[in-house]
C-alpha cells in the first residue's frame, strides 16, 4: 500500500468507474460513500461500528472543528485520526458550506468570509490559507479549497461572481497546500450552480491547476434530482479520467447509483445518519419509517439477508419500540443500520462495475426499490 | 449448566460471599452487578457492548415494559430475552418501586395499586398476581414480588403497614409464581424502612415463605450510607446462608463494596449509566466530572490499565470534547465505560473473596478512590 495520495481507475463500464485512492491512512475502494463525522464523531456510531459497515473514509467538518475544540488543540493531540479513533483515511470539507449555512453575520470578500459562531457569538476570519491550514492541522488526507456556495435558485450574475471568487480562492488553496506533508491531496471545486455555460468554464480553469481531484460543489441544496444529474453531465466530461471526482453533500440511494451511473466516484451525505435517528431505515426494499404503528408487532428483521448482523437481528417491532420510546439504542441502530446499507449498496456497484453488469444492477437495485416493504 | 435456577456458595471471607447463580439462560457470578434495562434497553449501550464489560444478567422494568410495549405483545415476540437481544439472564423488578415513583394518582388498597400511566394517562390495576403474569411474559429468568415502597422519613405505622402489605402480597405473589415455568425464580423482598425491629419481622416471616432468594427493598431512596448499612447489618443475619441477597438499586461503587463487606450478592443500579449521560466517569481514581475545562487538552485515556478497550483508548480531551458537544457518542462511551468498570469492581471483589483477602482489596480500592485522579 502506498503511503501517498494516488488514484488508480480499475475498471470503466459505460461512465461508471470503479477505482481505488491510497492515502496515508490506507485504501479507498470507490465509488465510495463517506458518513459525515461533524464533530470528529459519526453521530451515534461507535468508529469500529462505522468501520464494521465497510466505509474506508470519512468526512470531517472544518467549520464545526474549528470552533469545538479547535484545530491546534486537534493537532496538539495528535491529529483528527487519534482524537477520534478513526485510523482510516479522512476527507475535511473546507468549511465554506457551513460558513453559509450555519454561521451567523457573514461577510465576505475577496481577502475571507468573516463570520459569528453559531456556538458562542465568537468572530472569526476564514480565508482560503486558514482553511488548508485547519485542514492540515486535522491532518486529513484529502482536504478541500475553500469555495464559496451559494443557494440556489440565484441570478446568473450571483453564481458567476461566486464561481469565479472561487476559482481565485482555489489558486490560493493550492499555493497554500505546497507546504503540507508529502501524500496528502488537494481537490478543487466545480462551481457554477444549476448554469452550463458556468460549470464549463469552472471546470476549465480548475483542471489546469492540477489538483489531486475534483469536486462538484453547489448541489445538495434543494434542487431537483434532474438539476443535479444534468450538472454531473455537464461536468464530468470537463474533468481528468485518472482523477477521482466527489460529489459533494449527495446524496439518496437513488441518487448515488444516477451519479456513479454518470462517473462520481466519492460521495458524502448525512441522510443515512440524520434520518437513522428520525426512525427511518434503508433497506433494499427502500426505505421503512419505523415510527409507523404497523411495525409495532412485526418480529421481522429488516432485511434477513443482510451482511450486518443488527440489520438482520432486532425485529422491526423492538426498532419501533426503541423509536417510540426515544431510546437512544434506536438511533444508535439505526444509524449503523443505514450506513451499512449505503455501504452495501456502494459495494454492490463497485462489483457491478468490475463484472461489466452495471446497468443490471442499477436495474435491480430500481426494481427492489419499487417493490417496496411487504 | 443446569438449567434451572440454583445457587451455590463457592466461598466466604469474613461476611463476603462468593458465589453463583444458575439460571435458563446462564450462570451469573455473584456478588453480581445487574445493569439496568429500563425499556427493553441499556441506555446507550448495545446489547453487544453490556454483555463485554462482564454482565451476566441484566434487570429489566416491569412498571416501564407493562406500559410500552406492553407484556402481552413482548411474549408474543418470543419473550424480552428475544425482543432486546439479551441472550443472558433478566432479573425483572414487580413494578412497585416505579407506580410510586413515576405514575400519577395510584391508590393503594389490599387488593392493588391502581395508576395513570405517566406517557397517555391510562388507568392500570397492578396486583401481586398480575405483576407475576406480567413478568412471567416477559420471561424474566428471576421474577420478584410486588411489594409497597414508601419514602423514607416515614411513620413508624405507615412503615408498618406498608411492611404487612408487602408480606400479604409476597404469600399472593408466591402463590401466582407456582404455575411459572420450571427452573425460574422468586424472590422475596424485606421490607421496614430504617425499623430494625421491622425489619427483622419482615425477614423472618418471608425465609418461612421459602422463596428462591431474598432483596433487601425500600433503600437507595435518598437516606444516608450508615442507615443503608445498618439496615444490611439487620437483615443479612436473619436470610437463609443458601440463597442469594440482593441489594435493590444500590448503589456507588463504594455503596457495593460495603453491601458486599456485609454478604449481599445482587445489585442494580442505574447510576453508571445515567452518570455516564451527564459526563461523569467511574474510574479507579474515583469519579472524573468530564465536564470540568481541566480535561480539554488532557490526552490520557481515563485508565490505560483498564480491560475495557475504550477506557484506555479515547483521550479525556476527546470524552470532554463530547460531553461539550452534547454528542451521543460521549453518553455512549460513558455508560459502557462506566458500566466497564462496575463490572470490573465486582470481578475484583468476587476474585478477593475466592483468595480470602477480601478485606485487602476493599482497603486498596478505598485508597485509590481518596488518592484521586491526579
Amino acid at each position: 500500500m502506498s503511503n501517498s495520495f494516488t488514484f488508480r481507475l480499475i475498471k470503466t463500464d459505460g461512465e461508471a468507474r470503479r477505482g481505488e485512492i491510497s492515502t496515508p491512512h490506507g485504501p479507498v475502494a470507490t465509488p465510495a460513500f463517506m458518513p459525515v463525522g461533524t464533530q470528529a464523531t459519526v453521530k451515534a456510531v461507535l468508529p469500529e461500528e462505522v468501520r464494521a459497515t465497510g466505509a474506508d473514509i470519512l468526512l470531517g467538518n472544518t467549520y464545526h472543528l474549528m470552533l469545538r475544540p479547535g484545530a491546534e488543540r486537534v493537532a496538539a493531540l495528535g491529529g483528527l485520526h487519534t482524537f477520534m479513533n478513526w485510523p482510516h483515511a479522512i476527507l475535511t470539507d473546507s468549511g465554506g458550506f457551513q460558513v453559509m449555512s450555519l454561521a451567523q453575520l457573514r461577510k465576505i470578500d475577496e481577502k475571507a468570509v468573516v463570520f459569528r459562531s453559531h456556538l458562542d457569538g465568537t468572530m472569526y476570519e476564514l480565508t482560503p490559507e486558514r482553511s488548508i491550514e485547519i485542514q492540515q492541522l486535522l491532518g486529513a488526507d484529502i482536504s478541500m479549497q475553500l469555495d464559496e456556495c451559494i443557494r440556489l435558485p440565484a441570478e446568473r450574475k450571483e453564481i458567476e461572481r461566486a464561481m469565479q471568487l472561487s476559482l481565485r480562492w482555489a489558486e490560493r488553496s493550492k499555493r497554500a497546500f505546497e507546504s503540507a506533508p508529502v501524500g496528502r491531496a488537494l481537490f478543487g471545486i466545480v462551481q457554477g450552480g444549476d448554469d452550463k455555460k458556468l460549470r464549463i468554464e469552472s471546470a476549465r480553469e480548475l483542471v489546469p491547476m492540477d489538483f489531486h481531484g475534483y469536486a462538484i460543489g453547489g448541489l445538495a441544496v434543494g434542487e431537483p434530482q434532474e438539476v443535479m444529474l444534468a450538472v454531473i453531465e455537464t461536468v464530468a466530461p470537463e474533468l481528468p479520467g485518472e482523477k477521482p471526482r466527489y460529489l459533494m453533500g449527495v446524496g439518496t440511494p437513488e441518487d448515488l447509483v444516477e451519479a456513479v451511473a454518470r462517473g462520481i466516484d466519492m460521495f458524502d451525505c448525512v441522510l443515512p445518519t440524520r434520518n437513522g435517528r428520525h426512525g427511518l431505515a434503508y433497506t433494499r426494499f427502500g426505505p421503512i419509517n419505523l415510527k409507523n404503528a404497523r411495525h409495532a408487532e412485526d418480529p421481522r428483521p429488516l432485511d434477513d439477508t443482510s451482511a450486518h448482523p443488527a440489520t438482520r437481528t432486532y425485529s422491526r417491532a423492538y426498532l419501533h419500540h426503541l423509536v417510540k420510546a426515544s431510546e437512544t439504542l434506536g438511533a444508535m441502530l439505526l444509524s449503523a443500520i443505514n450506513l451499512a446499507y449505503y455501504q452495501s449498496l456502494m459495494r454492490g456497484m463497485r462489483e457491478a462495475i468490475e463484472a461489466g453488469r452495471f446497468d443490471a444492477f442499477r436495474a435491480q437495485v430500481k426494481e427492489q426499490w419499487a417493490r417496496g416493504d411487504r
